[in-house]
């Protein structure tokens, strides 16, 4: 551990690196809405990018009852029906391509950590043109997704780096607050909705628009070109 | 003018008494799609709640480029289209049919000022049981809409009510702004997807999560049961 080296990317991906987010609200809302559970639609905003279990158990709590263990997997399969339909929407963010394909030139170290599954990620990854050679941590890999530390915890040790040397890059606060459990700095993006005092509440280090406010800043993490 | 009266409430529409931001966003992502035009999502989500006109001039703005009139109103055209697709799911937010009629029970003044089309706010209405003595100022029936102040000047107006007596309730900043410039003391909900700073940081004089959140602290505006 070597605080002064320069630091590795951890990237979250819905909403820090592809425009998915308000497709994942809205898939979660119409599975719920199927289900007959009326849930306002901002509330959900605020819970995606969590592991989807505690998202449910957590909806499940703002309507004041609980779900069996087959209503949990009836929704998820839900929302991942409805979430399919309008993933073919779904585009890289600003600046995505341009930043990962500059920090693989220069050789610094970055990696993939998402709540989501390996199936739903698959075609993302695609559109990101992320190289084989990186690392990309997903749900099916982890006990536990955010905010537990684990899907950084385990990015990290896939790059060989300490956690402490890592910057997570994140677009919600479960990000920010899944880095500070694992001991890592946390950058917030603007481009999942959440707006930048609440990143800045939980604690990120610094707070840009996009992928693109994120790369032609990347000296204020101590990449240099 | 009589500051010590009790206030008559003007309240925005979509996002404020019907759960609608969300589809209104993801319908103005699918127009500017449709256009061969991509901005991202969140972007487009910060903007909902002005006038369409400045919507559409914003985010021509943001994409670095003019729009003709033709585009203008190709767009917005498309959005009312996605829209109206989407429009069937829209519900009314937690507590706002019981603080409508609360209000109007109790003899307390209020009226509807909404940025939308009289034709969107409609099935609304509806949904809303909005008795028709109520006054409702659409889009159409002024010069400009928010964050100009002329939709809120407007329903005070019809109200006959001083509009330094009246509280506006909104769930966007456009919402806030219009009503300083109106000279109204305004109330922000966070059932629009902002947070409480971004109310807050634009003037909110309070601030509360939805309509029952609005409905149980009526008598924090002097409103008294």
């Amino acid at each position: 551990m070597d605080a002064s080296r320069e630091p590795a990317l951890l990237f979250d991906l819905d909403g820090t690196l592809v425009d998915s987010v308000y497709q994942h609200v809205l898939a979660w809302r119409s599975a719920l809405e199927a289900a007959g559970l009326d849930l306002p639609t901002w509330r959900i905003h605020r819970r995606v990018g969590m592991s989807n279990g505690l998202l449910v158990n957590a909806l499940a709590r703002e309507l004041g009852r609980d779900f069996s263990a087959e209503e949990v997997e009836a929704l998820q399969a839900a929302h991942a029906r409805a979430f399919r339909e309008l993933a073919p929407h779904v585009r890289p963010l600003p600046g995505a391509i341009a930043l990962l394909q500059e920090l693989t030139a220069r050789g610094t170290l970055w990696a993939i950590a998402t709540s989501g599954t390996h199936a739903t990620a698959g075609p993302n990854l695609t559109k990101l043109a992320v190289p084989p050679t990186v690392p990309v941590i997903t749900r099916d890999e982890v006990p536990f997704a955010k905010p537990d530390p684990d899907l950084f915890l385990a990015a990290a040790a896939r790059l060989g780096v300490a956690i402490t040397n890592c910057v997570v890059v994140g677009d919600s606060i479960w990000d920010v607050l899944a880095a500070r459990r694992a001991g890592a700095l946390a950058v917030g993006l603007l481009s999942g909705g959440y707006s930048r005092q609440e990143h800045e509440e939980v604690g990120a280090f610094r707070v840009y628009d996009d992928p693109e406010g994120l790369r032609i800043h990347l000296d204020e993490l101590g990449i240099r070109r």
